[in-house]
């Protein structure tokens, strides 16, 4: 959970967006990933969209989900929207690029911690649906990644389960 | 590059592999990534299994190629396979299983780091061969999504061209 605290402004500096850039993978050649801020009253008329694309996809979509829509972007003060852009026939495969896209929205999440600030990955079907893609400015053959709200936050996190890791890690032999 | 120094014993501890699955991003209730370690004597058979593999994929292979296959994992002396184990039709969407693997794969190069180590996240044909996915001992279904190899730096990293940020980022209006 995040606030909408006094530091509204400027917290997305550029070096927060730079860290994960100078840390991506080896291998891509080629920039696989863009951002879109979305801040400020910004984050409320997408709000709104949402509602009336709810509205369309599910007309008898209950009060609730319409709040909760409405309010789905007003939670942080600033949203950075990881764009993949995936190459079709390139040499990285695509499962590779797909992967140094998550490793770009993990990156941020880590700049935004070590800024200070508390960040979280979220989809949801706002990052597929197609009409809202557009609106967002993305082609069609682009894909949102990761919507990364970054803010202060106003509890602490809370914990996960954790696997058991010798369930997980084995030592190979021929 | 990496040198296999003196440090060659347990330079893979639970720690460094606990961390990445502790900073999964949220999303996904099931465990998506497991871990097969390929350390001491063991990187030397794969190597031989990938020189043979390599002769029946190419009869007419270079030396000079054949060697590379040899040597592939000798250069550092822990790699941690990272192996995706895709569900489908699961809830989480399968793009955001492997977004989520590439967090997992990045979060171990950054607790590498943070321990000390230098590491570097590789693939190549190795990773997508099925006859080498077999005697790595993975299923049918599943995936490298990394060999991340973990040494200590022999040399400093090269730097690599970075983006304008200027023109990878956009501020979003309605």
């Amino acid at each position: 959970m995040m606030a909408d605290t006094h530091r509204t402004t400027h917290i997305c500096p550029h070096s927060l967006i730079l860290t994960p850039e100078s840390r991506r993978p080896a291998g891509c050649c080629r920039h696989l990933a863009r951002f879109v801020q979305i801040s400020g009253e910004a984050r409320l008329a997408l709000g709104e969209i949402l509602v009336a694309r709810l509205r369309e996809r599910e007309p008898d979509a209950s009060t609730a989900a319409l709040i909760k829509e409405r309010l789905r972007f007003a939670c942080a003060p600033c949203i950075v929207t990881v764009v993949g852009q995936p190459i079709r026939g390139h040499k990285v495969p695509e499962i590779e690029q797909l992967l140094s896209g998550g490793a770009v929205c993990l990156s941020l999440l880590h700049a935004a911690h070590a800024l200070g600030f508390a960040a979280q990955w979220l989809t949801s079907w706002v990052a597929y649906d197609p009409v809202v893609k557009a609106r967002l400015g993305l082609d069609n053959d682009e894909q949102v990644l990761g919507f990364i709200h970054i803010g202060s936050a106003a509890e602490p996190a809370s914990e996960r389960p954790r696997p058991a890791l010798n369930d997980r890690l084995s030592q190979w032999a021929p």
